[in-house]
């Protein structure tokens, strides 16, 4: 009796990472929205178009300290022949003008206050000399001051019912910013994602366990729910499911019940002790793809149930890493609305030769950094998929072609750019 | 009776950037520690080094499914002349060996579990046939393997007792993995430093207030809570200090009290109802600077009161983002211990002429992008001071030299990249 293992028991027909991508976009469905403080809208994604609801500046502003003047009275002065104006009245920021201004008057008015309808110019107070005789105060300017000088128009930034910002929107600072000024000070977002983090396989120690001969501690788990932080979502570590079919297939069951989607690292590979594989076999779910043509993480499952979606990532550090960010990253992005849920591709030029060649598309983790304006992607020097600690110092993955032939210092290349990148 | 108004009623001798921000650091008091749970550490500053307390990894490790062989068993062994060796073990991940191999045996073995001492090398499971024959597994090998092949070292990674993360180090999802790794599972960081955020000035509504003539919105309040967080800090808004020095100086005395950091914006041009530049000439402070060499946020003030830092702003969005960044933010880091406070210095090519001259070195807002591997940054189509709507498309600081004429598009220019740089 001869039985062949040359092809693995579980039938894995690979495809490329665009198209598993797809398939992932083809499956999300959006996720529910709420209204938040705008204190507390940063990190999120705006889950409405916001209108401004009346223009920016919505009063004819003053760029400086100064005086408010009709541009007109200035014509025709300079050093030799200065013109003499009255100022009559003076606006803080924030009040409004008391003296409606004639021919030969002036307004003594502040950085940010409305510069009176008759004026059309302020002229900087530094520009100008005063002089306080007999209770009348007049100032000297000595040059001419052309119409418009230091007034912002009404509008200038924004007109009333230009779109502010779109559905889809990350809120960040400036984002944060524009609202405020525009007094939305409550906005609908969408809900963060929860999900469920599970580990598989009994080679897992807990995180306060001392260390064991050939167990290793449970690290992915903490590395995924800083993944799933940084991309939103809000992550809930379980506690780690043991190689058993029928308690793994409960236990998932559950976590799909109770959150919004389910990522498990470990148990994914070809060996006779995986369970996920199994799993996503089952009637429960539907598996959408079990294998890619990618290095590392190329037995990245995922699956679908009831429109939740189920991340099988692999147990190996530098696998389960890069799975996450082409395939999780995204999906929880365009639960959010984000109309930018990839990882930004870019161009950069290679820091150092890449020798190793393979048969599928390899994401080999690098770091940037900008040499004479130049982008530069220097590959890790450790890129094992086990290996965990070169993680740390990357900013990207360096996507090598498959058979691309050894690459060279120098050589052009695509590079994904990681969310903590220092460049 | 003659009052020259040309100079500015208070004194400010204007220092450049980086004189400032030596000032700053050389003021900067490091801050408290405290002891934070690993799935809490995410986004702090290490305020201990970390070594490594084992080896990593700290046993021989297998890279793929196989067989864990004794390389010499394969010597010769080809297509046409194939080796047969008996399988008398099976070692899942998490597992110690049962049996000591010895020539012409192998094991079942998994990804990452530990290879058994007699063997140096693991053949991958799809490398291999197997055949069962009454109770007796062996596997042909069609190749020779060398030594050591798929057989991770201990200490590859990291030796026992090497520096795994510096103190000062910002904890990212690479060290979170990392400590998690190594069974690090509380660690000490520097606190949050609480900062006091007033805006000043009596032209402010509040953020839901209704828009009225002359008034604008006091949205810097938000964007600086937005920027402290981000920079590690715990922001705490304050009502705002209305023009009234009396009220101003005990309020400041307050915030004092209560939070390590104090930071206002608004009230510190030279105008005459300019609060800040009051207060920070009384006794209760100690001014460190007053103006700067820069646009905008050229009247950023600085002072100090037993040890603790207040940071007067302009009013203006564009400046006091500014004035945020290249001072308050380092300040921040600092606190916090960080190796890199400033914001990152790169050099870029100009994706736009830039034709304002100025007389102080001009920060100004733009985009990042990649071109062909090349940094591109555009400065904003709208950079005045008080334009607050091109924060949010900003990328980074691009550093125009005082008196440096006009930039043309291609240019080399410094930048500073900003944290939420797309780039």
């Amino acid at each position: 009796m001869e039985q062949s293992n040359s092809s693995s028991k579980l039938h894995r027909n690979a495809i490329q990472v665009q198209e598993a991508q797809a398939i992932i976009q083809s499956h999300v469905q959006l996720g529910d929205c709420e209204h938040v403080d705008l204190s507390e809208a940063k990190g999120r994604y705006l889950a409405e178009d916001i209108m401004a609801p009346h223009p920016y500046p919505h009063f004819r502003r003053s760029g400086m300290d100064g005086f408010a003047i009709i541009s007109g009275d200035t014509a025709g002065s300079s050093t030799e022949n200065p013109v003499w104006l009255e100022v009559v009245d003076e606006i803080p920021a924030g009040s409004l003008p008391s003296v409606a201004l004639v021919p030969g008057t002036v307004s003594r008015i502040m950085t940010g206050a409305k510069v009176p309808d008759e004026a059309d110019a302020v002229i900087m107070f530094e520009m100008t000399e005063t002089v306080v005789n007999q209770g009348r105060t007049t100032i000297q300017v000595k040059r001419e001051i052309e119409a418009g000088k230091n007034v912002t128009p009404v509008g200038l930034e924004l007109r009333e019912g230009d779109l502010i910002l779109e559905k889809g929107t990350f809120l960040s600072t400036g984002e944060i910013s524009v609202l405020a000024t525009f007094g939305v000070h409550q906005v609908s977002v969408f809900k963060r994602p929860t999900v469920a983090i599970f580990s598989t396989g009994s080679e897992l120690l807990g995180v306060e366990e001392a260390i064991q001969d050939g167990k290793i501690r449970n690290s992915n788990t903490y590395m995924l729910a800083s993944q799933v932080r940084d991309a939103g979502g809000d992550p809930i570590i379980l506690d780690a499911i043991q190689d058993d079919l029928q308690i793994a297939k409960q236990r998932v069951e559950e976590a799909f019940h109770f959150y919004d989607i389910v990522v498990t690292t470990g148990g994914v590979s070809v060996g006779d002790f995986d369970i996920m594989a199994d799993l996503v076999r089952g009637d429960e779910v539907t598996m959408l793809f079990n294998k890619v043509t990618m290095r590392p993480g190329s037995v990245t499952t995922a699956a679908v149930k009831e429109g939740k979606l189920l991340f099988a990532l692999s147990g190996n550090p530098g696998a389960c890493f890069v799975g996450f960010e082409l395939f999780v990253r995204p999906a929880l992005g365009l639960m959010q609305g984000s109309k930018q849920p990839f990882l930004t591709e870019l161009t950069a030029v290679l820091g150092r030769s890449y020798e190793k060649i393979n048969n599928f598309t390899r994401f080999v983790r690098g770091s940037l950094s900008i040499v004479d304006a130049q982008l530069v992607a220097t590959p890790a020097s450790l890129d094992e998929s086990n290996v965990m600690i070169t993680i740390k110092d990357s900013d990207c993955l360096i996507v090598v072609p498959p058979s691309s032939g050894v690459l060279n210092a120098g050589d052009k290349v695509k590079i994904l750019r990681l969310s903590g990148s220092s460049i």
